[in-house]
């Protein structure tokens, strides 16, 4: 490829790590995507992840995590298992179903290592602040300490930024090789992004459900036509049920 | 299984955590076995791994990771790719080149993630003080990153002691979930230990090389000869070469 620095960027598919390749992209960088096929009930999302970071010129890479489903059979996660993905709003407590435990710190541990070997200067994730409620694998503190995690534990390997030799941790006192710039911002503002950086965003997948077309019900679903509607752009995703998010967002659940 | 509590071990078929799951046996565990295929030139320590988790009584899981053959093809790490696994003693330089990127991060998030899913009470690596020098992700203050990223990013679910919720973070101040009992102390000492607990030597395995018996010269074997003779006991592994480690240790590199 180019002499443009490297950035690995997890991608799923969706409308939010998507917008978040287009942007890293944006940013000077050749784009590296990495995705993840962990059993997940909508699996479909990673064709959608290759189509965007084909459409960059980037590298993808698919890595095979199917010994999850064995692994947290027990966990009772709807993602994973046979268990029933919940519909209704993305911030309702019944949305705790759609854990997948330690799913960041696997994908982000993952992806630092496809880093480091190739000698990125940073792994780029697209969590945002609406994550925050249901996943905390999604919060600021767990980011840091990941962060922290992965440049002590490859200190001298890569191209990972030094860290002062103390032994406490502050926020904020690293520079950061897990990049999260959407975790402060909601999803709304995202979608904004999208249409801004000219995200193709009929080719980006959010639904739990994975059937033929996006279910308008589920969790992501709700999420996702919620926040294209603000942004005041016309939706080009067809959806199942076109009515359902609006009463979901009426019952002010969150 | 009984009504023990259940704790995970990650398990390599090596001396050291074979060490560790019967020492975690001891403390009256039932023990959750857990190894990772990465497609390491010496994969023939999981059966090892898998006879001492019978040994046990325990449940033993294998984890398909291979596609870190793929994903790590420019990292150089003699374990994962072509390059030759260097001779001599442990604590050398050339060792470096059997460092592969970020790897207990990745084995430990996977541990956890199966430890959350089975409600265990906690997560064993048999991380030691001889490994520091070496593996960053060894060492004490990345074990408390990780850790607290653990508990942090899975707050509210499985058997997860609570942790306080203030923004900084201290090492010491959290009970933790992954437990390395080993960390300061020597391979001699748990090579000590093995033989207090009655483990079976001769069905652990070290070699890097991966070859029919252990070669002796690599530096696994270096220190695992050098550990088991410390301790005055006969040692009952095969070795290819049984006078390399001497000079080894009379080139006093460390």
């Amino acid at each position: 490829m180019s002499d443009n620095k490297k950035a690995v960027v997890v991608i799923s598919g969706g409308l939010d790590s998507v917008t978040l390749a287009h942007y890293v992209k944006q940013l000077g960088y050749d784009v590296y995507g990495i995705s993840f096929n962990y059993g997940q009930r909508h699996k479909k999302e990673l064709n959608y992840a290759k189509y965007q970071i084909d459409v960059l010129g980037g590298v993808h890479k698919i890595v095979d995590m199917t010994f999850m489903t064995d692994l947290l059979a027990e966990s009772g996660s709807s993602l994973v298992t046979d268990t029933e993905v919940p519909e209704g709003h993305y911030g309702e407590e019944s949305m705790k179903a759609t854990v997948v435990p330690n799913r960041n710190m696997i994908m982000l541990s993952i992806a630092s290592a496809y880093a480091i070997s190739i000698g990125a200067e940073n792994v780029w994730t697209g969590v945002h602040a609406g994550d925050h409620f249901i996943y905390p694998d999604c919060r600021p503190r767990f980011i840091m300490c990941t962060d922290a995690a992965v440049r002590i534990g490859n200190q001298g390997f890569g191209n990972l930024p030094e860290i002062p030799d103390n032994e406490g941790l502050k926020q904020g006192d690293l520079d950061k090789f897990i990049q999260t710039p959407f975790i402060e911002i909601t999803k709304n503002a995202i979608a904004q992004s999208a249409f801004a950086l000219d995200v193709d965003i009929a080719m980006t997948w959010s639904c739990y459900k994975g059937g033929d077309i996006h279910c308008g019900k589920c969790g992501t679903c709700v999420e996702r036509l919620e926040a294209i509607a603000s942004t005041g752009n016309e939706d080009p995703t067809l959806y199942e049920d076109t009515t359902f998010w609006l009463e979901a967002l009426n019952r002010d659940t969150v």
